[in-house]
């Protein structure tokens, strides 16, 4: 028996409401996936995928098992950003084999990605953890897309100027997204923006940190005190420094201490 | 003692590193609020507050304690989305002290808001929680936004049409955003948007059933099977048909019974 | 027509297989509630409910609808703790319509419960919300309980003494769950268990601080370092002194600044 | 320099406070690690860390960084429930060298693990996630401990009696936690134990299905009806069938899909 012979295919049925659609895809969708690092070796993930497909007007529904199969299959191999563009041209040719085009096709994937980490004094190495993902649009002019989440420390530089002593601090979360064109040759590595991020900060955060290395950071960051805009205006600063042509987004939210709310920080723009 | 005076302000120091940010302010802050209803009542909400102004390239910070006690001062009133525009165009002005302009404002505010549903057969009266929300920007040409989320049931037509009997049918929420120019004068209620999105479901979603309302919802949404596309779809007719000058985004996720993952489909466009 | 004769009613069916269900019921209801405050108002609040019964192994299903009646009539008076017990003893009667004997009933309410905080030094008045809720249970000897959780500050006691300057400091929530049985006639408000525990931080935090107040909380919390031990320990000497006859569970999680993990303490007894 | 002469150790200090600790130590705590599969295999997953040990009254604090450093040596190994005994034992002996006696050591681990599923009608191949978890705790007779979570598909049998067509279904999460003597030598597999709640739902959910395997799964969930009572008790005598000296609690949650609130039931005992 052949499905499609047998069984009635209601997606394929003529819509005749005029409402194309943007997005039509599976989303909240966690599987195991294979990153290539910049050192070479490679990373397994959890992540949680979208995964969508433009609709044209006259269709009514797109057949969203065939994404899942799709990314079964790629799920095998280790891949990078410019992989994953591949992998979403393949998803829009073969949701196209009706005679429909999709001319829409988009990913966005978002993980854990594990660095190691020296604590400065003893040299300790652990693991942090980084909200990391990509986004790929093939859709008019398209793109493809890196976000990462850098978790920091900030001290504040009001506090510390006007208290005699001390000042508040605290875990501060730092997200990153650049946009490249999809042929754009300069391969932008999770790695050197999680670098970029954490000099700006008034301290990276550790895993492990023995006494000699906690009385390290927490001198280190009380000579950095840093705003959210500060911190958002330092990594803009740098993105400009070392990139061209991309555009980028930069957020710093602070878990203030002192509050039960967080201080932020935005800017976007194109370097 | 006058503050200014005696204590510096660092976040009013010169700024030289020729980043402008689009958003500065307070994200995460729980405030109660009250919100005016179609019907003439007033709820009290406990909603999610964002509150940013945006940064001129030279100024170094922003004194966040003021937006948190204008929130504070507004709290204590019913408001509506125009009343929401009015408090924003205080907050950027009584940001502007030092001689800075503060071009860019910008409040996001979400909450559970309940309305009562009958059920279909008993009458039995009980409420129904959406997840609405305000977003105002007075940044540019600047919006006013209303967003509704609306929790549906959905039968699948594929499902339903190649089974001999039963089809898979699940929660799903729909998210309704439409944003206005300032100065539109057509109000926009919560209530008929959700009404409106809850006439393009498989069934709206009760808080009480009784058995014989049971069954009547049941038989209900099998007579009207809903793919997301059709929610979706069917979701931006009615719009195009009751606005004017509004543009919209239309998102509906279905909790999928037979799958751990999501259905996902979105439009966008200006009715 | 009357709903039991005409429509079967499989909930009653009678069950073989012999295994008693602890907890029969609905959860993740938003509704709203209003809560009786210590100073004598009230306070309308977003609460999430899981309202449950015991069933016995004979019976196959609850009435669940049978719940969420009992809450929405519930919901039109403002109520505490002596209340609840009441409508959870209610609700119990109500479930045992048909001869079986629901011997258990219990119901969990949390919700954002804000309280006014002035600031130190200008005064200046904002609200700060806890994560406050009420758990019933009559089930067995059964037991009444209320819930706080407090959002503060804590500096750290070795950064600040191994450091030259400075100490890595952070927000920290502590949760504060106490049991009392039924007929115990001593009132357990939020108010003075939210104070008890703010008194045990390095700082309670604040919505609004102005630059003097900021100067004056920095400074004092830098006088009073506490680890999350610390902080856990101070708290159950305060029940100790304060409480008689009652049961603690008291936590203790900060967001440490330097890392991207948390750090925990928890201790439990009977005061 | 060695660190401990040279810097005062706070942690090492005398308390008189009188408050043992049940739990001291580092959550949410993301890290990877390798977990054993059934099949022989082994898997890697991103998991969430709790780690706790218990701490005696005299002494103030406890030194967490020797937490971190445990896990990430123990990382490189692949690992099951009896391994991990193993390593809570290292964790206590370790924390023991100053002359202090911890007696509590706890873990508690949560990850996403996967498993391939097959479509019954046309074989195809997917993963689909389970929330799986360890705990182990020494403590007093301690134990160890499986949890997994279990996405699937419930049919209302109240509903689909009731109606003259359809029935009310939705996902569901079921979750089984077990609990051993730290020395049983029953080992006990996710994979047992996720197969055997499966074979409990109306249906197993999968992460790809054509159409005629909807087909099957639609009508294979509609002859096979079940309430949250019926999935717990079912699985309660598939337990109670399968093992020996056990514990288990036995939790239901299904996100109906004619209300925004949740079907609850839940059961515990000892088989």
């Amino acid at each position: 028996m052949t499905e499609t012979t047998m069984l009635p295919d209601i997606q394929s049925q003529i819509d005749d409401r005029g409402v194309e659609l943007d997005r039509v895809g599976i989303s909240g969708l966690y599987y195991p996936l294979t990153i290539r690092e910049k050192g070479g070796g490679q990373q397994t993930v959890t992540a949680c995928v979208a995964l969508n497909v433009g609709l044209a007007e006259q269709q009514r529904g797109a057949h969203l098992s065939n994404l899942v199969e799709a990314l079964h299959r790629y799920r095998e191999a280790a891949f990078d950003l410019d992989d994953l563009v591949g992998f979403v041209r393949d998803v829009r040719r073969n949701q196209d084999r009706r005679g429909y085009t999709f001319e829409k096709a988009e990913i966005c994937i978002r993980f854990k990605y594990f660095l190691p980490r020296a604590a400065p004094s003893s040299g300790t190495v652990a693991l942090v953890p980084y909200d990391c993902g990509f986004d790929v649009a093939l859709n008019g002019q398209g793109f493809k897309s890196i976000v990462v989440g850098v978790p920091i420390a900030t001290v504040c530089p009001c506090s510390l100027a006007i208290s005699d002593f001390g000042a508040h601090n605290q875990r501060a979360n730092v997200i990153v997204q650049l946009w490249q064109c999809l042929d754009d040759q300069h391969f932008l590595w999770f790695e050197n923006i999680i670098d970029a991020v954490e000099s700006c900060a008034s301290s990276q955060v550790h895993s492990v940190l023995k006494r000699r290395d906690e009385k390290e950071v927490t001198e280190r960051m009380f000579r950095a005190p840093r705003f959210v805009e500060d911190v958002v205006r330092d990594v803009v600063v740098s993105l400009r420094h070392d990139l061209n042509d991309v555009r980028y987004n930069v957020r710093c939210e602070s878990l203030e201490s002192i509050h039960a709310h967080n201080a932020y920080a935005e800017a976007s723009g194109v370097c």
